[in-house]
């Protein structure tokens, strides 16, 4: 019974004996100083900078989100007004596409070639198309940077030129560049709805940027203005293009892509309740158009019509105006054990680094450091070995002197 | 060369000499126990929480994909039926834009004007358009809350209610708001077809939501259910919106904005082969209409005409539906070296702690707690330094005394 | 004055009294270079490793971009060009949706049904609708792979074939598969241009995909080569297809989504300057035709006409074609301190566990090693205290004999 008891705590004290280092105490109120203010500076980057400033006690997730816009305001196309057949434009003819998706765009300027049919007529001169005889049109060319595929007949354009006949839409479209005022100018008056719903899924968080804490009254009057009305979710397209840096009727001629920027950033701990849309506006294209391809924004559309004998025609219009792009983006922090862990852990290293600086400045800045280096370290010589093994033989022999 | 070989060791050992601290070994079981119970605390959790839950060994990478649909299905007009001008609906008449995007838009109820053209007729009235005179309509004004440019005429709208005329689309729209019941309600037997791929562009991962071990005949005919069918790519529509906790004929009247989530949250390490979309759906919106602005969702899009004569009119559909956003999102997780050496050093930084957590312990609980302190800590005294000084003389002395 | 002197004193040595490890310095060349040698790694692999291959020092932040498109190009219907009626098709016609949205569809080949009309006509034969008597075609049924609404009427379809009349837009689209050859072939020739700017917010970091350093001239004749001309951001949209490792002609018949995926991955730090877009293409869509449904990409449009009379018919056009998906990925990283802290704290961590490697070395390998572990570690005995506790005794006793 008594060896058992005994093996068994043999091997506890085998298996759970504890070793712990030696230490030291120096009284040296420098060094103590130096390691309290030191240790006193890591928990001040720790609290500070790795918990208020950068939150890394948060997991983060990125916003997904659902954009739906609706453009309101009408125009008489400029000019138009006082002519026998005014030109009226509403909300179904200038916002494309019609069905308010987070990226439309707003007619303001356009090239209108009515009445077009499949058919041959004479290019638009310029230096490849110009010609004397039908020979220098080769039939069938197919010159990309040109209008239509050339019949290989040479047409009068004008009564004093001659350009090459092609198949194409015509009359061919006369592309001198747009107007240089923008003929729905009245643009800049429109309004513009957002309607944004995002979620973070990490967190199931969900939020609209028409809070239900919004007077629904005010809903219906207010005009977004990033200093006195900043979640009014309605805007004014002039506004817009302003809060931008750039000018709306500049603007409108060439046409561009304006950014609205909406920044969902939050903290989703304490603030929950704090966690708004922040809106931002910036021109997205380059507004350099001294030396930009295609400068502005512009594209192609028709519509198609059927005369009462069946032949199809088409009016092309060349449409300039502001591509909106309604952009959502933000990230979401909440506390998260994992990332609280790993920041807390690497923060702690700098604290294990303490009593190195502390020591180092312990045995080289203090007046006693040889006194404290003597204390602290024990230098082993690989001859104490040797006198320690001829202590033993000799106090063995002074033992067994003892005994004789 | 002795001394050269002298001096090379004296570098090497200069250099080389290892530094180790000085340990004791406490026979208290008490605190062993306390130091391996942290010890294994902190590896329970890096193994358990760290690694098993966080996968914190990972390195992730967000989905970057693509959606294309496909509705099926046609619909006659509700009550058009049995008249001598029935309404037929089919994909090309009610999707919206046709195109097969991951947005689109399903027509289930609307207010059609037809043939309107831009002339002078009175503006729908409200207080702000009633008139008796002339004089009461401003030439020119543009009330963005009306539907045109005033010609500064008061005129008949009824037998009894006078208006101001107005330059605009003529006749005028009468929205007296959405048709109680929806006018294309056989929309919720629509079906749907979802194609997705998705990259995960860190991992050169790639995957679509048809799996190739999915048999085509069983595509052909399956109808989506989370339960019973949650692979099938094909949704009914009625379905989805049940899903997403609404009803159908009641969405459908107003319109709204419904989300079809694709989850592709997946570990890439073993279980690749597992990487399946998961399906959810959301309402987006707003669905709480009594304090809503513009609740539901709807706009307005036309179909323009020429007569032979050349004069341009158009159909101004106001159209309520039911937009549907396919989104995708996701996160997968790869094995890979800097987060499993970042997660695991700070890890390691708590094992490190745990000496300090023991010698506390053993100081502070244990029964022999004064003798294992006064083994573990020297305390230095200022007066030793006197005292050793002191001996140091005295042992001089001494030694000068012996060689006397 | 002396004793609140020595009691301020007692107090700062209490607070500020610096504890610090013994050490022992051991000979031993072999444990020395072991330590210097696994601390160096470390330094190696944070240096190589975190710093330099994984760049841990960086914050990084996700691309928010916008894309416009412009294609350039026309072509005259396969077949149609010597006959009397050619058809030509221009930006207008064949790129859907036409506004230049990141995602578009280029039409390549098409099945049109003209001159559909909401009437009664017989269905397509097919198992399902074929019929010999009128009781065999239920009135009102809705068969969803059917056309139309069923009039309970069975009418000749052609001299031989009866089939079920249903209420639809007639004629019915005879839908037999596109064209075995694409019907704008010619498309392989168009031209694209992809205008995109990206901005990191985080890093208040933007850029365009046209750099300003390029050449306008370049940009007016250059064609995109991913060897040649990297950064020319107009594409032949056949050197798209190819690039993808398909074949143009073959897949303009059936269609397909080819995805543009333009990489901004940027180091921000020092090469700003080279963050520049790396275009790669991919086919997005399953292209093993036997085995999927519903392959290839097509939907379908309409165009509406109205007769005189006001009566409305359509023209039906199945579109096949290639859908491009212009893909903006990327993610940039730039010098941030807590990330940098955090991994700097996680390798040292690894820094402070070199001790226990290097003295398990020292004390399992060197042939040294019980003099060193007998200089390093004292064994503490519990019967030591009682012994001393004797000491103590037989001390006190001495000294009590030595006053008496």
């Amino acid at each position: 019974m008594g060896a058992a008891k005994s093996s068994c705590q043999g091997f506890l004290h085998y298996a759970f004996d504890y070793e712990t280092a030696k230490t030291l105490v120096v009284p040296s109120i420098a060094a103590g100083v130096v390691f309290r203010f030191t240790q006193l500076l890591i928990l001040l980057y720790l609290v500070g900078y790795v918990c208020i400033v950068q939150k890394a006690y948060q997991d983060t997730d990125s916003v997904v989100s659902t954009v739906t816009t609706k453009v309101k305001g009408y125009a008489v196309i400029k000019g138009s007004a006082n002519t026998s057949s005014p030109q009226f434009r509403d909300v179904a003819d200038y916002v494309i596409p019609p069905q308010g998706d987070k990226s439309f765009f707003v007619v303001t300027n356009m090239i209108v070639t009515t009445n077009q049919k499949v058919s041959h007529c004479p290019e638009i001169p310029k230096p490849s198309t110009l010609c004397n005889q039908d020979s220098q049109c080769t039939t069938g060319l197919e010159d990309l940077r040109g209008n239509g595929v050339r019949t290989g007949r040479c047409v009068n354009y004008s009564d004093t030129v001659q350009t090459c006949q092609v198949l194409s839409w015509c009359p061919l479209e006369e592309d001198t560049g747009p107007n240089k005022e923008a003929l729905i100018d009245a643009a800049e008056n429109f309004t513009l709805l957002i309607k944004n719903s995002v979620t973070y899924p990490k967190f199931n968080f969900h939020r609209r940027n028409i809070m239900p804490h919004i007077n629904s009254s005010y809903l219906k009057t207010c005009v977004f203005n990033s200093s006195t009305d900043p979640h009014c979710p309605i805007f004014r397209l002039k506004q817009i293009v302003s809060d931008a840096g750039e000018e709306f009727q500049v603007m409108a001629v060439e046409g561009g892509v304006l950014g609205i920027l909406i920044d969902w950033t939050c903290d989703l701990d304490l603030w929950a309740s704090q966690c708004l849309p922040k809106y931002s506006f910036r021109r997205l294209d380059d507004n350099n158009n001294s030396r930009v391809l295609a400068p502005g924004y512009n594209f192609r559309f028709a519509k198609y019509y059927k005369s009462p004998e069946g032949t199809e025609s088409r009016t092309l219009i060349k449409a300039y105006g502001i591509r909106f792009e309604v952009i959502v983006f933000g990230t979401a922090g909440k506390f998260s054990m994992l990332p609280t862990l790993v920041n807390l852990g690497s923060t702690l290293t700098f604290l294990s680094l303490v009593p190195t600086v502390s020591d180092w400045f312990l045995l080289t800045f203090t007046k006693k450091r040889g006194f404290y280096s003597k204390h602290k370290t024990t230098h082993l010589r690989d001859e104490d070995e040797e006198d320690e093994d001829e202590n033993k033989q000799s106090m063995s022999m002074g033992t067994s002197y003892g005994t004789q």
